[in-house]
């Protein structure tokens, strides 16, 4: 019986240019389907748990074809809600060399936004659940969405359900002061935090908020206040160098109340980023649903992320082998016959 | 100098399905840009006049590019306003045999839908111009596009411009009392009226309000009810007979207050019908501005339609010795080289 | 709580050529999975059943891929066995007006043909079923595919599941002989026959064993003959016109025992007629299942056929709705906006 | 050891727009390679002939990916000259319904059209062949071009070999005067002439000389006045009526100096309809190399480029019992499995 | 109003090689327009500026596909005639690693090469215009087209608009010599002078012509001797270091008459460098129009420049904004959402 | 005349996931054909040699377009045999960065693994030919492909034509004791010998049997056991160093009975890194045919081999010019027009 690990936010249609296009030059587009917590239960299939996702859908072709793509992974799909106004999208314009990827959302108005707990029954989608994940991007979405978000997250730590968090601030969708607020709260349901970022309102003395030029050191002071304030049993969070928009470094840092601890740094010839932190997220569950220790945890969950840079798509399809085989350290890309 | 004619609606992009497959099997989609009065602009660039098309499109990539598909065919896009929320989409599943096309609109919010006369310079726009086209389409988008669509008709009306309104009635849009209630106010601005249908209030007899299946007898006493309530110069409409989604018979009928005209019948291989009735529009208009009597027009006016049907799009790329050649009878397909 | 349906066979990687190409011509295939027991699974998903597929697969990726397009459709795949040699292929040169469709098998050695009933755990995968279909190409595949093909039947009527089998005699795979043979033995445990031909050993006075020239009335002898000696429920069969490649005809005939009744007719223009009998099978099924005459249940079952002959790939994405309104008589293929 | 057959013209890069798109709408152009006497080697080559081709094309990878086109069916190429300015092109826009396909030629200057005698050995190609073929087109390229057809015929004909001509008159090329004065002097050594036209001055009566509005009775009086001039052995003609782009119905002539033959005629659904008369030429040539009678031959060809209208590019892909099959009234397209 | 921008040259329709394929092996080839005036003309367009090309191309659909492209940027194409044989080509073959990119012109004959001075008014042509700006490839197609070239260059002077040329040596469409001559004259009447190469005649010491092998230093003595002779306003030039066909250096050099200045320098992943050098010369153009120093303007190209390497085609759709922010050294290309 | 070689093995489908796709993620294949001796004879004949292949294919369609791609190449096909049960196939996903290409073999039962010396006319098939060359995949197919190399190694020997075998070790074909026992006795008929590997059984000191850790001067010693005990002319060796699927370094060495040479290093950006050792080995036997020393010989060998790292597909398309560049040290990628 693999162990059920749930989680909830937006499922999008994305539609990304082909053959290294812009917008304006192509005529198709390519379609996948992804979002944060999607992408996370699609992971954790492919490493052999059962993922569970629930959301709100459309009642349409294009709901149906989202909801198909999640069970492609074997997520089970049936807590999804079908109803509302439209599927939210985004449209994605790959970046090569020093041109940036462009995203534009266009996610206002989609079913999940206006969802509410009557959608879902809690009881149902928790019953032997052993996780629960969700992110800062779904209450991000509407007042609605941030209220469903907290009763989720309530619902599972009344049922002893571990529960996660990716910050995973988006400024384009709410004021930082409004995060912090709405964050704030959703945080005291949390046990693990991930992608810690300004929001919160946490400081290494003068360091800028930007973590990525955060130092080692300075990470810690900062994740040690977040395990102060919110007693958080783990606080984890990648590290991108992006030397271009074809070539990144990656790594992460986990911090486990004592220590802290950094991961192998990958160099990743980029096929397709977007998703690369929810690979980490999904690893890491796997990792300490598993019983592996904090780093062991992290560096499963960074090589999943490395791996994800080379597959097109939101979701990630290494399989668990692959991930192992990685983390043990072969690098050296040979084929495989 | 080609003569200049001013349209004005909204553009959308078009995301269809490559190779017959339906919205759950895809994985691209084929873009293209339409939208009834654009459609028009372009068709009527591509016979040698001067189309222009004014309305309000996002201020980034994708309005953008649905710009640049409109100057392709030499549309004059200076008009058309940047801003508002989002570029209109729709969804297309193109059918085959008995199984029907689906179109999945997603327009609200659609930057068009909150234009308003401020955004644009009619003075500008119509100078020297000799007709303004638009449709029934846009007032059922929101209150503040209505408003928008009555005023544009009287700026062009007190300049002395000839209208046409393609009346259009799109069920999902708008209520048949409300569609009544605006189109009603338009008409009193319009010279040439395409495409009536039953949402005006007019009746043969006891005959069923989906003109479809109207005799052509019942036609001419619902255009002549017409004529004489709003004044129109012409009455026209498209006749379509549906076999299935892959063959199709058209004609039409015109109306010039005294006669009622019924044109040729084409049989037509479909490979894309979206459009063919704004290609109707434009081969009517083309060939009312440049000196064809009425049922000469209409002839123009579906001869063009048919050829639409074999072109991918929702504009029409037939040429005008093309569209001549057809009208004068030119159906045998044979390879010219 | 969807009624549950259970299907036993093989699955295989369609590799078909795009573009109207030939073999010799192509540089790329189109893939897709079918097989005649999965694409009733999948059928019944789509109306709203819980399909339930077994089989045998390798344990490598294309295995996999070809389990995960089964939960495209909402199959539930859990029962289906890991290991054995190799996936099924079989290669597809659609055709074209008088040139005729090429299919080259090669499905040798595949993991199915070594299966065991030890490799399933029959009282797992029939509990609360109501129905169980299978076909008569499994038990071509080998002796041991027959034995298991028998055996599943056998569990099955133990537990007061019905029973369908599709006949569909497939010369190359085994001699009409050695079809007799098996066949006679799994029809004890039959109660839905579907696709009867001449390997039962049937006559209808001197007609050629050739169903499809077989005059109604002839039929009628043969089914009632069937029914006689193995007692079956219902004898179904589609009837097939083949005026092209891109043309053909359709309609279906069923017996209850007493009566005989045709169905409707279909003049279908053809995308992909791969599967377009597993379609007819599963909407007889779905039919008979939810209290429609037998009558009824063929017309369903033909018009998802027909349905069927638009849709790229072996399995059916036509919905309930769209199938009802079929039976409607809704054929003319009109935009759906 | 297969027969030897020289065929001698042109080869040309064709560049078509995918998708029914027309030239302004594509962003890719699929390719192919083909004209009119490569075609008919390459047919020959598919029912086991050995043919041989030459020509002269530019040393460079465009020049050599016509080559290595040829040699996919086993054409033998070493004759083939290297040299000159530029690799003959057309692009075509295949035609749908009423849409006609438009060609557009980009042949000027090509190296065919400055080859000389000197370029060839014409006693190693014609070494051991039984049969020449070459057309009206490559006369019509140059005047060098002319000299060379002459000369290769004059070659062939003192070797004893059996020569044929397609007439092929293109009037783009050259004017009518022009072809007439240079085909009559072709026709001195021609023993298999096909697809008369009016270039050679011939008339039945009052007749329209577009033959295909010829009667039967017509086109015996011209073929046999064609006859008494030149002594040709056999005279024959492919016969198309045109119902759309889409659609057309073919069947062939035949005269053998005593009487005239009409084949079967064939509704064809058109997947590409260019090269359809070289195959109706390599079908005939085949036919009548192999024993068949006038009829027989005429046949075989007219069924040969039925199938052609079914693939895709210039050069037929049918194999022997395809055709052989088709000629015995196979058409119902029924899957090959 | 936007400022007025004239360009003169050819545009070439190009087909290149997707997927990394060599000529040999493509059965597809991708279209795009392009010639280095018409790309300058479309790059001004995106930064806001007014661009005019004028040229001659063929009167049919390939030419009218050539001024679609362009007008999609927004280029102004109502000046150029149509008439003349045929449309220039290109084929290219993009290359990887350490081969090659290919390119074969097929561009004889063009329109362009026979158009004369009467095809054009140039008083309409230049009223208004800012900046005239044309190439040394033009003048070499033939003397027709050096003899419009010069025309152009002194309608443009006379008329006090400032003048560039990109000399743009191609040793395959005429000889150094010939180059010399014609170019010599042309320069009298240019004020800004673009990728100096040895053809003009000036040394440095014993240095070898190849320029991309001069020093800083030696640049800067050819550049005052070019400039004492000829009176240019601005000599500038890219440098372009070849690691391999998959990455380049490029950075550039400008010379105002007093001081030599060089560009920050970037490490570019190519995607497409054909189109490059026009990127600059319209960088620079944009600059200078628009009140930048020499050093900003030669910035503001080669960031335009090393953005057109990631973007297919020859025509940059690089925005203002985009290669404003790269100037100031946003080269991290992470993703914009 | 060109020289003739000629080359014996399997020549297998090849299916690949397009677009840096897995498995489980793709709708489509790409496809090619491709087997290591098979790749040398196309190779040699890009080089202006006569490449034969002989092997034994199926059949039908899928056998016969792998005889048309070898035709591509202009392959002497003639001696392929026809028969058997299927055409091995393999499936290929190209790996990116640090995950790996992933290569499922189908290859069971293909047609080679049971042909007989029966099949083949030795005598014809080697009359005239100056090379004969295999390799150790063949032989690990089944005993019958084993004896039947052997046979076909003894046959070119007893006509005293210079022999090579690339010794290709696959652990997935055979155990290395089954390997060991084959390949000693057919390394007795062998004057070259490429990519020795440890299944011969070698050593040098403690070091690994992995021989791409071993230092050149083990190399030596293993290359000096090999040549006494049987007597080869040449030994030579790829290597390999595997930074990532994306990046590679190669270069080789090779023994000539004294001196051990080591070839220039090239750092390769990989488009499709299969085949790359059969490109070697054609480089190298074509050097060795035409006079080259050993180290020049090996220097176009890995030369060839960098080049086919950059072009799609198993088969090498580099031309002869294009290496003989290479080797002279033009790896800067600079345009070539």
């Amino acid at each position: 019986m693999p162990k059920k690990i749930v989680t909830f936010g937006e499922i999008m249609m994305r539609l990304s240019t082909p053959g290294n296009k812009r917008f304006v030059q192509t005529d198709s587009l390519d379609i996948t389907y992804g979002g944060g917590e999607a992408n996370v239960a699609a992971a954790l299939c492919n490493y052999g748990m059962q993922g569970v996702f629930f959301s709100k859908l459309p009642d349409n072709a294009l709901g149906q074809a989202a909801i198909n793509h999640l069970r492609r992974f074997g997520v089970d799909t049936q807590f999804i809600a079908r109803g509302g106004k439209r599927l939210g999208l985004y449209f994605l314009e790959p970046g090569v060399s020093m041109r940036s990827s462009q995203v534009i959302y266009d996610r206002a108005d989609a079913s999940i936004s206006e969802a509410e707990s009557g959608d879902f029954d809690f009881d149902a989608i928790f019953a032997n659940a052993v996780w629960f994940h969700t992110s800062g991007i779904t209450p991000a979405l509407s007042d609605k969405a941030a209220a469903l978000t907290l009763a989720a997250l309530k619902a599972a730590k009344a049922k002893g359900i571990t529960t996660s968090l990716d910050l995973n601030y988006r400024k384009k969708l709410w004021s930082a002061e409004k995060a912090r607020e709405v964050l704030t709260e959703l945080c005291q349901y949390v046990d693990v935090c991930i992608g810690p970022d300004a929001t919160l309102g946490f400081h290494a003395g003068d360091t800028d908020v930007n973590l990525n030029e955060l130092k080692p050191e300075d990470y810690k002071t900062v994740f040690k206040q977040m395990k102060d304030k919110y007693g958080f049993q783990y606080i984890a969070s990648g590290v991108r160098e992006s030397h271009s928009a074809s070539d990144n470094s990656i790594s992460a840092l986990i911090y486990d109340g004592n220590e802290m601890y950094q991961t192998a740094r990958y160099d990743v010839r980029i096929v397709d980023r977007v998703g690369a932190g929810d690979s980490f997220a999904s690893g890491l569950i796997f990792g300490l649903l598993n019983g592996m220790s904090a780093i062991d945890a992290a560096e499963f969950g960074v090589a999943a992320s490395a791996l994800k840079h080379t597959i097109p798509g939101d979701m990630n399809h290494a399989t668990l082998p692959e991930v192992e085989d990685l983390v043990k350290g072969n690098r050296s890309g040979k084929i495989q016959r």
